[in-house]
């Protein structure tokens, strides 16, 4: 596949991001080289990786603990702590191998040391491949509070190695393919056709491809979300409130972050439906898509108010106004929409109907 | 006095200093504001700043404790909360009210909450106002090394307000001083004579705007330290090592950032003396203006050790060597110079004879 160029970067696919990594580390010079995993992709995918370096590198692997519990300042703190211990200095190359956690918050330690150094990162699902890839956001959680913390910084280049997806679990892949569901929804009606009718993972390969080309599209016209890269936080709003509640709360399981927002995007259908004129047909349309992948949540009164108690603290808001991004048709989302409070229990009354 | 404009903002003195923060409150739509202070900037001098601000605006006032120990993490991670408490979004703006320690570490803070809010940095010690205030440095100290987080991130202005200058004790203000005298070694022997000649502080308004111009047109040229810019690291690589040696350690008193550094350039002289043939009598001279300005600080063998042990740490370095800033004629540096190992500790040597 040819490599997809972004803002100051590439994302290189299969066998050309191996030669693509291979040509910038013969090419650079390097002070010191650093890979950090979690004890998942430490076993399944750092292998397959180092066997593909040639020469005789020395790298020092870092391992953090997965799951988005760890994506937090502690973790960041033990991490740059290692690096001076292990004489990191502004030279060192950081290669981030894993999901969405390792390279959110790798990217960061890497944008935040010593003022910065060159990363790299190495999405290993496919949530991380198709949502964390491009656009340059970095950021650790604080507290139950998503993605609070960070900065915009551009890795040197993303690999893309779909090998990687046949370590992962079902529910994992289900968890990365509601971002791609979304790319549809908010870009490409017919795309959004198209993975709708897809029944197996085993080629999804050149739909990766597709879903990047899609989000790289819309933050290259817009890298400091200005404008239009909002439309990628359709159902993320709600999504993120429904994650971070079901992250800090006792009495429930931890959604992956592709379940919660295809909640959101359920709930944030019938907002469009109800705000913006999504036809009552096409809102249809995307709860049944999703509630046939993604189990149906249960959500009590006190969960709901929890959960909007939440809102307030998206990093779109500004001015105490929670800012909307919904669709007037499948492929066509419209950005800045505010909601009359009533409609946020209603669109759970919909969601639960 | 005319402003000084940096990369992208500008820097403004005294009464313009006011007019354009007025100005740009105005003109600006911030959903919040928010003030970083500590103990003694809240009462020094947030009432004159208050006081100077129009219209009826609300601020919430953020107090930290004020030292370099308390520039960390954990205060970042502090105010972060704070700020989520208090409803900060994307659109707020944040004030740093103080010294380094304040304008470093609330710089990061804003740099990094949300990937990013507005901030402006005012400047209430003479050394912020001569060191902070240009080039856009933010971060917070790992343990007892220095500023090894943090990124580069321009404030909106900066406004410097020498009234301020006025709460300061007499140490404080040597403490700035050191970092112009710097200013004069690296760049101007013309300013290093006139401000040797300075024995008041009286009317140090004017040497300050000529430090920020020195500053600010190095920085200009180089603003990713790629080369020119680490000139200003003279005095600094033995200096922040000294520094750091003393802030943890449990025998010694701490030496404030000047302090630290005035022992740097004598040490950093001495090797300049040896590598790069700055003159005997420059050399003198050098030693002589600083102890005649600061304590002579007392070393043991065991604390030299120490310090050349954190030498490794500096942020310059790569590639495990230690990338040293030297003179061969005072106002004539050389960047990139690497030292014989024994000159360390005749270095030193010559510093307590």
């Amino acid at each position: 596949m040819e490599s997809i160029v972004s803002s100051s970067y590439a994302v290189h696919f299969n066998k050309k991001a191996y030669r693509a990594l291979n040509d910038h580390l013969s090419a650079s010079s390097y002070s010191s080289l650093f890979i950090i995993v979690d004890e998942n992709t430490y076993e399944e995918c750092l292998p397959d990786f180092m066997n593909a370096i040639e020469g005789d590198l020395h790298f020092e692997v870092l391992e953090i603990e997965s799951g988005e519990i760890n994506k937090n300042i502690t973790t960041c703190t033990h991490l740059w702590e290692t690096l001076s211990s292990l004489d990191a200095d502004r030279k060192s190359l950081i290669i981030n191998l894993g999901g969405g956690v390792v390279t959110d918050l790798g990217g960061f330690v890497a944008s935040t040391f010593k003022r910065g150094v060159d990363f790299i990162n190495v999405p290993t699902t496919l949530l991380a491949m198709v949502d964390a890839s491009v656009g340059g956001k970095t950021g650790v959680d604080l507290g139950p509070l998503k993605n609070q913390i960070g900065v915009i910084n551009q890795p040197e280049m993303v690999l893309v190695i779909p090998s990687f997806l046949k370590t992962l679990e079902e529910r994992q892949l289900q968890s990365g393919f509601a971002e791609m569901l979304k790319h549809g929804l908010i870009r490409n009606a017919k795309y959004w056709e198209t993975l709708k009718q897809l029944s197996t993972f085993s080629d999804i390969d050149t739909k990766v491809y597709d879903s990047v080309v899609i989000k790289n599209e819309v933050v290259l016209r817009d890298p400091t979300e200005q404008n239009i890269r909002k439309i990628l936080n359709f159902g993320h709003t709600l999504g993120h409130a429904v994650e971070s509640y079901f992250l800090k709360s006792e009495n429930h399981e931890t959604l992956l972050h592709g379940e919660a927002i295809a909640v959101g995007m359920i709930l944030e259908g019938y907002l469009s439906y109800k705000i913006t004129g999504l036809p009552e047909a096409e809102l249809v349309d995307i709860k049944s898509t999703f509630l046939s992948r993604y189990k149906k949540v249960s959500f009590s009164n006190d969960d709901i108010i929890g959960i909007l108690n939440l809102l307030k603290f998206d990093k779109k808001n500004s001015h105490g106004n929670i800012n909307f991004v919904l669709l007037n048709r499948i492929g066509s989302p419209i950005i800045d929409q505010q909601i009359p409070p009533n409609l946020y229990v209603e669109a759970f009354a919909y969601y639960k109907d």
